[in-house]
């Protein structure tokens, strides 16, 4: 085992990120250090690295960024008998403190001492991180190393889609950045009779059509909420999927939704919304669920079960591929929103 | 059986209501003929006397108001086999197409062509009322006449209580009106641990405290958010039950809201509510409910097996009885807001 | 419209079935009289046929066989709304009564007065059949008709594997008749990850494949329990769905099921079965559902929602097709239970 | 602290129990210390008493009895934060592993690897008792210590009533033993509407009537069947709540129980069950659960906020209290069946 290690960074409030040189962690009994394979950048990296108001509230520098990605893990603790060297796996990189009230109702996602790695931790854009062993998530060898890279995304849609009923139901998914279009084609996946999809960049309007979306929607042309009533007699969608935070957006798609449906809102708006409570809620008998993170870990024993059975196809999502070393090209093509999810590989591309 | 009867109507468009003599109505194969015990004066009555806004777009006079009641059977269509004059008898007012895409999932009560009796048709405000036979529902003599003549908001508070789990949750009941005050009740009698009510009027703290509720608060005198985290360890509550329909109660509500908590909305705002959906439901993984109406009917078979158990005491609700030819001072208390259900009897006060 | 029609029918105690000349149903002001387009053989009718003892004692010749169907409209009663002449149809031929404990819980497929058309009063095994508006279901032009003519059996196979959660979850169905084979379509295309089907017949398993299994076992030359325990890491299936009502495969069903999982029974025994309750249901957390009939009318909601997007593949499934003339050759085949389902045509094969 | 401590313990294979000086455990970094106040002994401690065959096949002396219990905190691991020493608590002595595919679903009661402390480890009929301190659970000062010493009974009981419905619905308690008792006095306390219970044993009807039950029948000399339904208008119960085990008691609780109700069971059987699955379950639509242990920890959660509020009480239960040494005499008497719960007290009683 090497001492030192390259990782990449937020070293100092302000906007930037750095590869430094680091101390490859040591772990504590019930930890497990895994070698970082594939990474992936997420919308909050790139939050973190223009230093927006959110990060400045949370982000404590020197801090080592990422935290989707999945590894081999490389040595384990003396109390880990469940996970062994060698192991491919990636990690919910959400730790709860297990003694809250949601801890001990089973609903750890929303734990009120939660802490992240990757933002409050050292994370996964380094040669090697450090995870305690119950985050840990072993992968069947059959689910491709790239699909490993981004389940921390994937397992959103699949909580988002599974929150409810899904089968021989409409849907609309509203957005289709990586999660929304993932969302697409978990809906698919999983029974949906129709995914209506609505956004305003072409580039993803033809991702949506390629994930499975039966009707892809342009709002700035056309009325999705007109369109959809047609497409239902009338009636609606049974399932809305929030994935885009607009407030546009989401008065449509409250709009597009059925009296007795299920709104799933996972997209994060800046702002307050105004919600026609009323008509959009109230009167329609609506069920509207807040959706964060990922169910630990019913989300992740769902999602694998559908990788590992072949079940949903994300070929289209991927993008490039860079050695951690070209962050900035990569983080500079996410910022205009076109390139899908960009791997990193800090241990180099291989595959 | 006579020809004609007294009715209180709307006659005109325009402010007041009209006690007229009118016809008995004429029923068909599957109709009931219900002589009116006992009837109650809902909010909504208030707003037609008033002839506001939503008054004006929804009322087509002539006709005679009053959903709320109960009574016993006078005469039976052809067809109608579960029913026999005598029976002692509520009703469902909503009347649902059955063919819709609600009817058919079993949410009849948010059918697409919802017609209410004693609003878009004749009422019970009047000797006789005309009911399709579905929509009877049958009273065990068990239940006393003056509850029997408040199901329908009593049926509201029941619908939102057991929209999801109460049994060993805290709640907190926002708005002291006659549905709130209801939910008190209903909520202890199904096993919540702690209900927590806020309420501007002093009178309706006092009816709470009758009611059940084991905290009262005056939100324009104390922080209801603030006293909610300090009692439950800065958890929040495990159920909203929003009965006000104020934008500030709504927000007092979420902000009390546990994280993964519900919050069932009944209460109607007249404007659109600006929600913190980012801290107030996505974040906190919050389930909101819209409810509207009773469960058809389901809301109706737990509300009476509750009552007939003798599990949900009421009396602290009812204001004054007075003859259907009083109603002028009913009203006129009522928009005081001070008086609890008023009890209006067609055919003469007996019991 | 002709005054007579062709019929097959029970018309006195005893084995067989007869054509004969009938009336043509008259309907009343709620009934539609379709004129059947395709029927289908189930099990139920070679009971009849065959007059074993659960015939002997429900059936009361004479009678009109037949609950498998589709047609289209032909005549509609005068209160009829909904529904108009032409309209392509299949129909729930449960009638239940709209006012006991279970049809007011929204339970009307398991009403204390069933009646079924087909068993209790005249079918679809002729030129015509009279049904009340309310079951008929409308079929959208996109469905095949010859889809359209097994709705029923395909709506216990949707009841059951909706029953409870499927995507992303391993199932088991044990026994591969029509109703098991359909069952592991609808599981595939709800997001079934794996499913283990078990079969002694031979055709049946080959059929098992292609309507999707992905692991078929012949209980009679392997251990179907020892298999899928092999193949889930000893934790076994999460969901079973019996289709067999075979007390061997029951109760290997059992021992094949994880503990927290669901079992849902649909298949038929005919004698009480030795169930190890400890072990299977009670110290395993087991969910046990017993299945009958279709909800009304949330699985034909589904089930029309699931072919009309293309969803569910069923070719496979069909055998021969016949005059209803025919019938004794049909019923003969069915007897071997090779047949897979088998089409009638009472106003003769078009299509 | 002292080096040695008295235990109750099975020290070789055969009939009885002993009272040793033995170690006072000593603890790792995530363990916790309890001074225990209060023991109770369950019938899984008469039948390790009693050396039956299921004792022979899991105990392995020697070990220390006892699962229910309540005490002070007296020591704490060095990673323990959530606890400190003099808190007041109990614990869920059932050890899950954390990592198998129910632990990962939530359902860590019915954990692949279930340790039982007080049967598998040394467990809490002594001075002290050491559990890992995720097990642990706080009690709030409100809750009486008697009532302390007995939740794990109570939490099956919760566990059993809070599986589905009970608010407004009819229930029948099928055994009167300790958990029965404790399931009528919850299942009023969370709003069933009519607690029905069968008990063949005097006493304990006498018992069922202090803690609820509206209608207590004798199996022996009426048939609670025929009662039931006649109570019901021919329809049965909402949910069976079994705890008796008796296969008599089981099959009428089927016969009892509505078509669409739930049965719910914990009472273990010691030999197969034959069921009527066609019409107790299958043509029924019933749902039957198998119910073990407590759900972890949200049926803490719930119990002890409903002790917290006082909302069930237990006072009728609870027979002898005795110290240690007398355990003789406590297990004799239970053998007899009659003595409700007798406390031990290890420490000495004092309250």
């Amino acid at each position: 085992m090497p001492a030192t290690m390259k990782a990449l960074r937020k070293t100092q409030a302000g906007k930037g990120l750095q590869i430094e040189t680091t101390k490859v962690p040591s772990i504590g009994p019930s930890d497990v250090l895994v070698r970082v394979k594939a990474s992936s950048i997420c919308g909050t990296d790139l939050h973190i690295y223009g230093w927006d108001r959110w990060s400045q509230g949370r982000i404590k520098p020197p801090v080592t960024l990422g935290h989707e990605f999945c590894g081999v893990v490389e040595k384990i603790g003396d109390e880990v008998t469940a996970i062994k060297p060698g192991d491919f796996v990636s990690a919910e990189m959400h730790l709860n403190c297990g003694h809250c009230h949601q801890c001990r109702l089973g609903q750890a996602h929303i734990c009120q001492n939660l802490k992240i790695i990757g933002i409050d931790l050292d994370g996964a854009f380094a040669e090697f991180v450090k995870i305690p062993a119950t985050n840990i998530w072993k992968l069947d060898p059959a689910i491709p190393e790239h699909y490993g890279a981004i389940l921390d995304p994937l397992g959103n849609a699949v909580h988002t889609v599974l929150a409810g009923a899904i089968a021989g139901q409409t849907a609309l998914v509203t957005g289709c950045g990586p999660i929304g279009l993932m969302s697409i084609a978990v809906a698919k996946a999983c029974g949906s009779s129709t995914v209506f999809a609505t956004e305003t960049n072409e580039h993803r309007r033809k991702l949506a059509k390629e994930m499975g979306a039966d009707t892809v929607l342009n709002p700035l042309s056309e009325d999705p909420v007109q369109k959809i009533l047609q497409a239902t007699n009338g009636t609606g969608v049974d399932v809305l999927l929030e994935m885009s935070g607009q407030p546009a957006a989401i008065q449509q798609g409250f709009k597009a939704l059925r009296a007795g449906g299920r709104a799933s809102l996972l997209g994060i708006p800046t702002e307050n919304v105004p919600l026609d409570l009323v008509q959009d809620v109230i009167f329609k008998g609506a069920t509207v669920q807040g959706i964060y993170g990922r169910r630990m870990y019913e989300t992740w024993v769902q999602m694998t079960a559908l990788l590992k059975a072949g079940r949903v196809h994300l070929e289209p999502l991927f993008g490039e591929r860079v050695e951690l070393e070209n962050f900035e090209s990569a983080f500079a093509k996410l910022q205009n929103g076109l390139a899908g999810k960009i791997l990193m590989y800090p241990n180099g591309i291989q595959k």
